[in-house]
């Protein structure tokens, strides 16, 4: 496991290299599980745990997330993390982006009233259209993937769903460019694709894991792959909405997604990128090796994910975002992709580049 | 001192009632000095330390300010804090804010917008005079204050800079609506008053505190007073940021201030109304009243404030913030008033009400 000293249980310290863009590589601390006490010393990020303690330097890393409630974090830690940029993440026990310690000293103000004006212009709208294209042309790849492990007429299933995916997708280029008149059509066409994906997908689950259809958090499944399809959402969200601050956007005005005082919008335009990339590839995979993990991942008191499993999905999902990926010419870890999309958008929206294109997974 | 358990020394709580506002009253626990771990059970933040425990409920505070490296915080804590929107801020040693624990789950998107479109219009215009306004008037009648307790030449120069200061603010009226046109103004009539202002501070305190002029924190100024001046603005700034967050505005897109990356300039707009009534007032009244208490309040190795002069400091700005004025026909404390102003801004922008009437401190 390249980057990875120790693993996902209790009180132990993970750092994991997430992403390596030219020179630079980006690291995180995880605090996950009882007991530890984090704190700094002389360039050192210091975790005291019952079973010893151990330290990293504070430059190898840009982000400490904290997925538990059992640690304490000394204030000069979080004062020196504010002062180095380095990010303090939480997230709650389902997953979902609690809160970030911010640096409240500076901000990409000319960016961030660019990104507002795009959505007013063709701009804005071509953006959209590119993130729908990416998203459905995302899912119909990963379904072409898993088909290439099949035969016969689950192949052949799969195949055509596929297909049936990139036919809508071209039915994008015949709208125009101007927002407001086609948000109706991309979330139509958004919604035909992904019940088609869906279906192609509950139809190779394990029967036993009982999915049927996707619902989403609000919808309360009980099954344990939309669990874990939402834990994994909410940690990508979490994640994109980390390198949408660094890179100076503002993460409440997207472009697809409307205004909403409670989604930061351009966060969720971002992750329909990365949606099946990362987090369906990651549950589906999982659930077709070892069903019975997942038939054991749900903890019958409180019905979430429990905690050990909870630690097994994120490193998946950390895995993957470190597994090196194929887009535009360029090989490089899924979460350089994702940084470099995002800085890629900024450019384009001030004008510094000419065009945004949205990565697809080939497959 | 009302509302005050405690008062600001190592390790030490203070639970500080900041203002009331209708039934609701705001309370803000302040960590600063060594050794403070803090945490979370049943309903109650607990503060340990050497000499004992406290605890404060939960439901009793709205914010948690960390003015120390000293201390420690559990992961439990700042969960339940960004449940339950208690803030979390996090002071540099002079005063700066450095950050905040933020909930990253709401935004008002659509408050947001209607304050970036302000600037393009009347509205923008007639908010940032209003603010010089404010900020001006403000400075004319600390000094009108100043020059009660004063007989002879002193009174009369006192009372006719503030004179000048006046006349200086019935330019305003003139200007026309339209922001871009008259930004130059408004800081040159803001310029004019500054000076002053600050000449005819310089003039009554005591000589050997070395105020000569005004000096910014990056002018890097040697007295005590401007180093005090500096203080109380960051921790002004830190208390506005708060509020502005609190309210849904952005805090860097403002009137006045012209769009930087560094500084949030909404923040520093709402400063303006309130920069003499509280800062300027606490600095020169404990000028007056103490100058020895300023002249040992340099730290001679730093170079920076002493940590028990930052604590009395920090105490007599939260105590003023408490103290009832006058103004609008209302009688509240002063960061109610603050929290009025912000409210009454972010209506006036959604065209919720006609107007907005920036807060002018009486004397």
């Amino acid at each position: 496991m390249k980057g990875i000293q120790g693993c996902l249980t209790n009180a132990q310290k993970v750092v994991h290299t997430i992403f390596i863009v030219g020179a630079r590589r980006m690291r995180r601390l995880i605090i996950n599980g009882y007991g530890a006490f984090v704190g700094y010393k002389k360039g050192l990020v210091t975790v005291k745990k019952k079973d010893g303690n151990e330290s990293v330097p504070l430059g190898n890393l840009d982000q400490i997330v904290i997925t538990t409630s059992g640690a304490a974090i000394s204030s000069k830690l979080i004062r020196t993390c504010l002062k180095n940029k380095v990010e303090i993440s939480i997230l709650s026990s389902s997953g979902r982006p609690l809160g970030k310690v911010f640096s409240i000293t500076k901000s990409h103000v000319k960016l961030r009233l660019a990104q507002i004006e795009a959505r007013r212009t063709s701009k804005g709208a071509r953006i959209a259209k590119k993130i729908i294209y990416s998203k459905i042309r995302g899912q119909s790849n990963f379904l072409k993937s898993l088909a290439k492990n099949r035969t016969g007429e689950s192949k052949d299933n799969i195949l055509k769903t596929s297909e049936r995916i990139d036919q809508l997708s071209s039915q994008l280029q015949e709208l125009p460019d101007e927002l407001s008149e086609i948000r109706q059509r991309l979330v139509s066409i958004e919604a035909d694709a992904a019940r088609a994906y869906w279906d192609s997908i509950a139809g190779i689950l394990p029967a036993e894991l009982g999915f049927s259809a996707r619902k989403k958090r609000f919808e309360g499944p009980k099954d344990p792959v939309n669990i874990s399809l939402n834990y994994g959402y909410g940690v990508l969200a979490s994640e994109v909405y980390t390198l949408v601050e660094y890179s100076g956007l503002d993460p409440w005005f997207g472009f697809l997604h409307e205004d909403s005082c409670r989604r930061p919008a351009l966060v969720y335009d971002i992750m329909e990128l990365f949606r099946a990339a990362v987090v369906d590839r990651v549950v589906v995979t999982l659930a077709l090796r070892s069903p019975n993990t997942l038939l054991k991942a749900i903890d019958a008191t409180s019905g979430r994910l429990e905690r050990d499993f909870r630690g097994t999905l994120l490193k998946e999902i950390f895995e993957r975002l470190e597994q090196g990926v194929s887009f535009g010419g360029q090989q490089k870890p899924i979460y350089a992709h994702m940084l470099s999309q995002i800085r890629e958008l900024a450019r384009y929206l001030l004008d510094h580049s000419h065009d945004w294109k949205a990565f697809v997974l080939g497959w």
